[in-house]
């Protein structure tokens, strides 16, 4: 399989890190979105949305959005509950994500560290400040309970949530005042089979 | 089992369409957000976002998230494939709808319906305009070559992109010009169980 996407995208780095903690082998494909290489005919081919990660399959089919890729890519292993409630519990911190904490933290981010804050971009970097906190705040009162976000067992919403949480710092987050976070990043980075962000292709 | 939202909203609609189409048996309980009911300390208590859907299971485990609610509700029915690569893509079309659909066309809708178009929200209203018809075009593309947003089958990817869109009008949306979305959107209607969001509780 083909992972297409950009390293220093916490939504691509999901699936590196999703492969890496399964030891899944594929051929990643770097695609930068600053230079419109996901806006090639090619590319649109493959996502109609132009949007990364993309995994494309040995047989060729294609898959977009990074938390429905890594739930593919874990179904049958550990990092995906079979129950049906636990299941259900992993996707709801998956839209929590996608709804209430990566356009927060991860738009952020990017007008920080892609596009180097500049001055017609500050009002709207300013502005996702309070909404990031509002998210931290809901996962901190989780982990002040549990050692993952589902109890006490490792699941993509780990993943899902990491990826962006850890470097929540680049988009100007103060994580100092989250200790249940902090105790649960350096857990993640702890297991078996863990790749950094920096150490990814 | 209980379901707390709003009847107007289209993630709580998304609920009681799965329990209509599943004739699932729930209690409703109304919850006016307008009027800060989400913001209850019993409320938070079982939402601790204070987000509504809620659904409340008769042993008083507590679900949010609309679409990781109806996934939860429809497991094991013919409203969710079995095949891991088709619940990827179930899942693909369900955060596209929140990260790509519903900011644009709910958030819209929202301003106009719930809000009456005031003037200090007019800029947000309009801003909103490009990314859902953006996301208009992405599901008409699909829809013009499968009768459901994954093939042949109603599934729970339909419900939540069917929540926002057959209301988009109410959001300043022209349908018009999307014949395959509003073949899609009969379809839909016509399903046994079907139930309008004008006839919810």
């Amino acid at each position: 399989m083909k992972v297409y996407g950009d390293s220093q995208s916490g939504n691509c780095y999901k699936v590196q890190l999703t492969c890496a903690l399964l030891d899944i082998k594929h051929q990643w494909q770097p695609i930068n979105i600053l230079k419109g290489e996901n806006s090639t005919p090619s590319f649109l081919n493959k996502s109609k949305s132009g949007k990364i990660p993309l995994l494309e399959l040995d047989d060729g089919r294609c898959l977009i959005e990074s938390n429905a890729i890594i739930n593919y890519l874990a179904h049958g292993s550990s990092l995906l509950p079979t129950d049906p409630f636990l299941l259900a519990q992993v996707q709801q911190w998956q839209f929590f994500e996608q709804y209430s904490h990566e356009p927060y933290i991860a738009v952020a981010r990017f007008i920080e560290k892609y596009l180097g804050l500049p001055d017609n971009r500050r009002k709207e970097y300013l502005s996702k400040q309070d909404g990031g906190y509002k998210a931290l705040t809901v996962m901190e009162r989780q982990l002040e309970s549990t050692q993952y976000l589902i109890g006490d067992h490792l699941s993509t919403a780990d993943i899902s949530l990491f990826a962006y949480t850890h470097v929540a710092n680049e988009g100007g987050f103060d994580l100092t005042s989250f200790p249940a976070i902090n105790a649960w990043l350096a857990r993640v980075k702890q297991q078996d089979g863990f790749i950094s962000m920096e150490n990814v292709n």
